[in-house]
């Protein structure tokens, strides 16, 4: 039996390297689009952050074309994301909004557009949202609105005549904290136990991605973790 | 007594242009922003749609410090906005979303910079959702993602420390389908009797301005019209 195969976006990020490495070692065919390689996937598709929202998508339809080589993905999986703080009187408002979109938003859409071309029948989307833009995010303005897109845009793909192959599989993970480096180094006496592993995630994510515990498909899957145990609850 | 102030944002459009009519008629002092100006309007504030968003920021927050010369503003309405299709599959996903985004929320998010600077104690900051994108909008990703972006920045809006002036009173309209010149044009046998005029809309929001019969701040006001009459019922 051929490989499966899996595009992750954002692969080279703390999440994504870790979904990377996950599905490596269960010996799928893993893609990686991100604005720097990841040397432990098949395949890289390198973005220039600079170039406009249709030049990215372009690039990575054409690459993956060349990459998929008529084949279908079993899964495609958007991490790809950031965060930035602000409120209405900030003078950073704009430009944060500005890169919240485009990191959120951009590449969900992208990934939503790849899934149309060449995910297979009942493969899986999954992109990622953010439990606390489930409600007003005063101090994280731009934030919460492009997290609050990703949530609206599952619903749109879960239904019909989204444009996505039949019995497509959408959902996005709704993290409160996710245990990076990152948000080590800046919240380090924050409450960790209640901070989900990336491992936890990836493995979340492969079981959908083989078609299994898959949640109704348009779930927005909160991860409510607790001493150190996840819970999936969708909102 | 000085005249009360309202800006429009959007105020050459159809709704704009109307809002603008209805306020002018009870003597007060409007400011219209768009892309050409209304003759209708006190001060126009004219954005040039190839510029970034920081620039149009930049440009807004300057002429309207000047225009109001250190008063504040009674109401801050944004009614820019406009429409597109497409489902994952269409060639111009992108592009459409692109549009929206700008059309809808690069102008929500000004508005609400330009609350926290100019609009006084008290004040409304109303918004232009869409009924539809409480939902999924398989058919009009795009659209729907920009508006589910502007519910969310109400709810952040609304929320303490948000940036705005106290007891601000921040909404969204939701309506399902306006009486404009160009959805009567494209869509002349749909059920006219379920579309919510313009001068509706323009007298809630006229109230609103002046204190009267306002919701509960964050409120998502869906415009729901049936045989001619519309209802507010928030989502």
């Amino acid at each position: 039996m051929a490989a499966q195969k899996v595009l992750v976006y954002g692969g080279k990020g703390a999440l994504g390297s870790t979904i990377v490495k996950f599905f490596k070692a269960k010996n799928w065919w893993v893609a990686s689009i991100d604005l720097h390689p990841n040397d432990d996937a098949d395949v890289n598709v390198l973005i220039d952050p600079s170039s406009s929202w249709t030049s990215q998508e372009d690039v990575i339809n054409t690459k993956m074309a060349a990459a998929v080589a008529g084949e279908k993905l079993d899964a495609i999986l958007c991490v790809a994301g950031g965060w930035a703080g602000g409120n209405a009187a900030s003078k950073d408002l704009v430009k944060n909004s500005d890169l919240m979109w485009k990191q959120s938003v951009w590449s969900s859409v992208i990934a939503a557009h790849v899934a149309a071309n060449h995910l297979k029948e009942g493969g899986a989307l999954v992109l990622t949202g953010a439990q606390p833009a489930l409600e007003g995010t005063a101090g994280m303005i731009g934030y919460g609105m492009a997290k609050a897109a990703v949530h609206q845009l599952v619903k749109s793909l879960a239904a019909s005549d989204s444009g996505l192959p039949a019995n497509a599989f959408v959902s996005a993970i709704l993290p409160v904290t996710l245990s990076t480096p990152m948000n080590l180094k800046w919240m380090p006496d924050a409450d960790h136990s209640k901070w989900t592993s990336l491992e936890t995630v990836s493995e979340l994510l492969y079981n959908w991605s083989q078609g299994k515990e898959r949640p109704a498909t348009g779930s927005l899957m909160q991860l409510i973790t607790s001493d150190g145990a996840t819970k999936y609850i969708p909102a």
